[in-house]
C-alpha cells in the first residue's frame, strides 16, 4: 500500500470529459491498492478567464482580492472531479488550500508555503477517502485567501507530498517525461527515466519548461520522488530524486537552450574596484535580470566586460550600457541580440574530466565559434550566433551519446 | 453614523457595468457617512453555468461538492466588487461564508445559519472598511463550506444585520418596491411605502416573489428593519418593520393572487373521527403539499371535504383521492384544475370588522362566484374560477382603495 500524490494541471483537467477520463484513472490507482490525494489546477481557460473580468474591472486589482478570485478556478475543479468520483462509487472529498489548511505567508499572488496541517487529510486517508485538493492556493495567518502564482499547483502537490511523507509525487502534464533535449530540435532526443533534482533544477532554468523550479526545490529540499508523466499516454515517465537513486548514470543527462538571449560588452574599462557595479548596478537598477557574466582582462590596464540579458530587455539595456560607457571613459558599449546560449547538464561532470573539452571539440568541428562560456558544478553553457543553435544541440547530443540507452563514460 | 446591510441579487451584479454601477451607489453612500456592508450574489447565470457543468459530470452530484462547485459564484462577485471599490479609492474588504464565520448546520444546499461571528467584520468595520461578503454560502461545525439554497442571499443579508444590529437592510432587486398588487393585473397598483413582516410574509407566500419567505421570518424575529429598493432606479422603496412602524396603516395592504392551484372534492364521506386523516395522509404520503382545506357537513351524517394542491399535482392527488373514495365508501372524488387563489392581505383586518363582507360584496357585484374561503389572522383567500382572475384583483383593488394614496378605513 503506498501513499501517491498525483498532481493533474490544467489541460488535463480542461474539460468534463478529461476530468471524467481523470477520474477513470484514479479509480485504477485505487484499485491497486493505493492511498491517493490528488492536487489539480483549473480548468484550462479558466483563470484567464477570470483574469480578464478582473481587468474589465480595473488594470491594478488587489492582491488580495485576485486571490480570492482566481482561487475560484481550482475549486471548481476539485468539486467536479469529487463528483465524478462519487458517481464511480469511490469515496472522495474535496478540499480547497484554506481547508487542508495549507499556511502561507502573505504575499499575495506570489506566496509561499510556511506550513502544511495534514490532520484532517490524514484521517480522511485512514477512512479510505480520495482526498482532492486544490493546487495554487493556500491561507495565510489571518485566514485570507493566497495564491502561489502561476504553475503553484506543482509546489502544492510537492509539499503535500513532503507533508504527508508519501511514497511518491506524482505530476501529471502533457509530455511524457524529461527528455535528453527538445525533440523538436533533435529528432533522436530520447526520454529519461531518472534524473537528479539538480540536474533538473539546472534543465528547468535553462528553459526546459515541464516542471516549475519552485517545486524541484522543495522536492530537492524534503527529498519527495517526483515523476513527470503524460496525463493522455500510458509510460513510466521520468522519475526526479536524489543522485543515489537515480540508476541512469550517464556523464550528461541533457541539453538545455534558450533562444531568448541578448549580449552586451563594454569594452575599454579602466580597471579599477567596483568597476563591476559601476557597469551591472544601474541596469539591475532598472529591473533588468542579469545572466551570464563574463570578464576578460583587456590591454593596457583595462578591462572588458560582456554580459546576458533577456531578450526583451536589449534595447534598453543598450541605451543604459551606452551611458555608463560614457561615464566611465571606456571604449566602447556594443551589444548582439542574435545569440542563443546551450548548456550541457549532468551530476556526472563533478567525477569526469574533460567535459568541457569534449563539449567545445564537438562545437568546432562544426564550425561553432563560441562567444562566452560559463560554467556551474554540473552545468556548462555556451553563448553561440543563434544561427547555430540547432547543429550545435545535435552535435552535443551526440557527442555524448544521449540518443542511446546505453551509458557513454 | 448608520450601519447599512445592503444586498445586491445576480441582475444587480450580472455583469462588470453592473458591478461598476453598484461600486459607484456604495462610494456614494459612504460619503454620506454610512457604515457598510454589503453581500452579493452570483453573477446572474453563473450559477447554472456551474449546475451544467455537474450535470454534465453526473446527473446526481453529492451535496457537499455540489456547494464547494456552487459557492464559487458568489467569490467570484465579492472580488470583483472589492476591486471595483478599490480603484475608486474606498477601502473595502471581501468575504467568503466561511471567512466571515457564517455558521450554518450541515444540510448541504439547504443550509440553515446557526451563528454569524461578527467579530472580525466589526473590527474592519472599525477601520473603515466596506465589507463585501458572499451571500447564500457558509461554514459548518467541520470545516465545510455550506449553501443556504437559491435565493438564500437575502437571508444572509437579514442574519448579518441581525448579528451587526444594524440599522437597516436593504434589498436590491429588479423592482422597486412592494406593490399593492401585481401592477401587470392592475395598473393602478402602488408601491407600498411601508408593510409589517406578518403582511409580507403573507403576501409571500401567496406568490409575490419580491423576497425570500426566510429572509422575511429572519428580519421579523430579530426585527431588522428591511428594506426592498431597485437596483437600477431611484427611489425608497418599501421598508418592512414591526406593526408599531409602519406609518401608514391602511386596513387592507396588498391583494396577492396565485394561479397554480387545483382543488380536488370528495363528497358523501361517512363523519367519522379519523376522517380527516384518512382522506389527506394519502396525499401528503405522496409528497404532495396541501394548501387549503375546507369541511362542510352534508346530508345523512356525511360530510364532503375540499382542499387545494399545486396544480402540477392536480392529476396524480386526484387518482389518490379516487381510490380513498372507495375505500371509505364516499361519494364521489372530483376535481377542478382551472381555479385561481385570490387573498387579501392587511394587519388592520384584526382591528376592523366587516372586511370579509365587503370583499364578498365587491366579487358578487362583478357576478363572481366563491368556491372556497379560507382566513387567517391578516388574510382572507378565496378560490375563484381562473377566468375571474383579473376581474376580481382589480374589483378588489377598487373596492379597498388601494389605487390612492389617502387611506382608506
Amino acid at each position: 500500500m503506498s501513499l501517491i500524490v498525483q498532481k493533474y494541471g490544467g489541460t488535463s483537467v480542461g474539460t468534463v470529459e478529461r476530468i471524467n477520463a481523470v477520474a477513470d484513472k484514479l479509480v485504477d490507482w485505487r484499485q491497486r491498492g493505493n492511498d491517493l490525494v490528488v492536487v489539480v489546477s483549473a480548468m484550462s481557460g479558466e483563470t484567464n478567464r477570470l483574469l480578464g473580468l478582473a481587468n474589465e474591472i480595473t488594470p491594478n486589482p488587489t492582491g488580495r482580492e485576485l486571490d480570492v478570485l482566481l482561487s475560484t478556478g481550482e475549486q471548481v475543479t476539485i468539486a467536479l472531479l469529487s463528483m465524478a468520483l462519487a458517481q464511480r462509487g469511490v469515496k472522495a472529498r474535496s478540499y480547497t488550500g484554506s481547508q487542508v489548511r495549507i499556511l502561507t505567508d502573505n504575499a499575495h499572488n506570489k506566496a509561499r508555503i510556511r506550513e502544511i496541517d495534514a490532520a484532517r487529510v490524514h484521517t480522511d486517508l485512514a477512512a479510505g477517502y480520495i482526498l482532492v485538493v486544490a493546487g495554487f492556493q493556500g491561507v495565510d495567518e489571518a485566514g485570507n485567501i493566497t495564491t502561489l502564482g502561476r504553475g503553484g499547483s506543482d509546489t502544492t502537490a510537492v509539499a503535500l507530498a513532503a507533508a504527508l511523507n508519501a511514497d511518491e509525487c506524482q505530476i501529471y502534464t502533457d509530455v511524457n517525461g524529461v527528455y535528453t533535449t527538445d525533440p523538436r530540435v533533435v529528432p533522436e532526443a530520447r526520454r529519461l527515466t531518472g534524473i537528479t533534482y539538480e540536474e533538473m533544477l539546472e534543465m528547468a532554468s535553462l528553459g526546459s519548461k515541464v516542471l516549475q523550479i519552485r517545486s524541484v526545490e522543495f522536492a530537492s529540499k524534503y527529498e519527495v520522488p517526483l515523476r513527470v508523466l503524460s496525463s493522455f499516454e500510458e509510460g513510466e515517465g521520468t522519475l526526479i530524486s536524489k543522485e543515489e537513486q537515480v540508476m541512469e548514470r550517464a556523464v550528461i543527462s541533457g541539453i538545455a537552450f534558450t533562444r531568448d538571449e541578448a549580449q552586451l560588452t563594454i569594452t575599454g574599462v579602466p580597471d579599477e574596484p567596483g568597476v563591476a557595479y559601476r557597469i551591472l548596478g544601474p541596469i539591475s537598477d532598472a529591473n533588468i535580470e542579469i545572466d551570464m557574466i563574463v570578464q576578460n582582462i583587456g590591454a593596457d590596464g583595462t578591462t572588458d566586460f560582456t554580459f546576458t540579458v533577456n531578450r526583451n530587455d536589449y534595447a534598453k539595456a543598450l541605451k543604459i550600457l551606452e551611458e555608463t560607457a560614457q561615464t566611465l571613459g571606456a571604449r566602447e558599449a556594443s551589444g548582439n541580440d542574435k545569440i542563443v546560449k546551450i548548456s550541457i547538464v549532468g551530476v556526472g561532470m563533478r567525477s569526469h574530466a574533460g567535459i568541457a573539452s569534449k563539449m567545445f571539440r564537438a562545437l568546432a568541428e562544426e564550425g561553432i565559434n563560441i562567444l562566452m562560456i560559463s560554467t556551474s558544478e554540473i552545468k556548462i553553457s555556451v553563448v553561440v550566433d543563434e544561427k547555430y543553435l540547432e547543429l550545435g544541440v545535435r552535435a552535443l547530443h551526440s557527442a555524448f551519446g544521449l540518443e542511446s540507452e546505453t551509458i557513454s563514460e
